[in-house]
């Protein structure tokens, strides 16, 4: 890549940002396209966010942000517009500069794993049960009512957290039923949102239920294949379908790259 | 080069920022020198300039900046620490960040020119005669003191600015007599730091006295080594010594970047 005095602006700003690997990523796909433009790496501290956010934004040649860990629920008071999945989930990872001015924020953490979901089975009218219901499984589940899941359940250790989920989902989609706590039905989509299976010795994260050769098995948490978490192993057992980590990943480029591109 | 999570960085803030030469140019040397770290041109207006310098300055992977037209006064105001020369001049065109968090700032613009006269003759015990009190005349006039020329006459269409610059350097240079006007004398030293020269059909920027083999003449402005400006040709036909504006820029790279270079 070359830069210079024409080359256009992307950021991504979160703390710590050393291990990110979106400067590469989307640097390359810029020049892949032969379009001049980098994206670069914005370390900000929560004390230096609001800062940091505004600079980048005064910039003129500044057209696209991405915001990281723990900036994304932040970063949403500095968008004019937002998505509806952004206001489900109650934050954004990525913020584009519209023709007028203004900032569209959005929210794609959702959408490269129901994309991967989506060219195994037609997400429309499966019933879907989720464990974790904070910002990644929010996502998701935001993007499962969105392709029409008939039903969603959602369990998380925080009833709170899950009903507050509940009730922003029912606000935009009122085609999907969504119930809180596991009801022991059959699932065909079965994601794991939470944590659980970061850890060495983690076990599930809750009751899975029946899983069958037709059943698609999620889990964001990324390990290397070598190690899956127990619920990718039951899933693979099983012979279903299965979604990671890696997969929502790389789905998230051709996304996000695309909601760039719509102001460019 | 490449960029990632890691890639240190700088920018250069102006408006216009489409022709700027630095961010290739400094990135090349970074990468020249495996540093991983780039420069990129960030263009804000006056109205967004102090949000877009605060930002970029609340940004911890942010370890300098350079600034251009219209900013080098305004940015003063962010430096913790100014130059003695950057104090002279009243405008400042490099930052960066000390280990301590504080900034320095530094004005760079009279180094590259008097470095690259310093190396023909030594200026030390000199007589000059400068044309032009802006900030480039400021900044030439000030590394003129501090390397120890004898005399600085100053001619400035507005008396009141060539003033101003005389009362500055006094203020940090009492070892060299500056005085305002042309006082028709001979000078080893003659240069065009004024606008003069820009436009074809310019002529000189004053009377430069008598310029002979031993005569050091230099000129800001930047023309194409085939069209050199009125006092160049004269200069040329003297057989003196010659600085151009082409010079000026080759010797602020080095300069800028050891200053970079210091706290990194």
């Amino acid at each position: 890549m070359n830069i210079d005095g024409a080359t256009r602006l992307y950021a991504i700003i979160g703390d710590p940002v050393v291990q990110v690997r979106s400067p590469a990523v989307y640097t390359a796909h810029f020049a892949e396209r032969g379009i001049n433009a980098v994206m670069f790496a914005a370390q900000a501290s929560r004390e230096s966010f609001d800062a940091a956010i505004r600079g980048l934004m005064a910039l003129g040649n500044l057209d696209g942000l991405l915001i990281t860990s723990p900036h994304k629920t932040s970063a949403m008071a500095f968008a004019d517009e937002l998505s509806t999945r952004a206001k489900i989930v109650g934050a954004i990872n990525a913020l584009r500069r519209e023709p007028d001015g203004s900032w569209t924020g959005d929210m794609f953490d959702g959408v490269g794993f129901v994309g991967a979901a989506q060219k195994i089975v037609a997400i429309s009218g499966k019933r879907a049960l989720l464990f974790g219901c904070g910002g990644a499984g929010a996502a998701i589940a935001a993007e499962l009512a969105a392709h029409g899941a008939r039903s969603i359940a959602l369990v998380d250790p925080s009833e709170h957290r899950a009903l507050a989920l509940r009730d922003a989902l029912a606000t935009y989609f009122d085609g999907c039923s969504v119930t809180v706590g596991n009801d022991g039905a059959t699932h065909e989509i079965v994601i794991n949102a939470s944590t659980i299976g970061m850890k060495e010795g983690d076990g599930l994260p809750g009751d899975p239920g029946v899983i069958g050769a037709g059943t698609l098995v999620g889990d964001v948490v990324l390990r290397p294949p070598a190690t899956p978490t127990v619920l990718v192993r039951l899933a693979q057992e099983a012979g279903a379908h299965v979604v990671t980590g890696q997969d929502m990943h790389a789905g998230q480029l051709d996304a996000i790259s695309a909601f760039f591109k719509g102001v460019r």
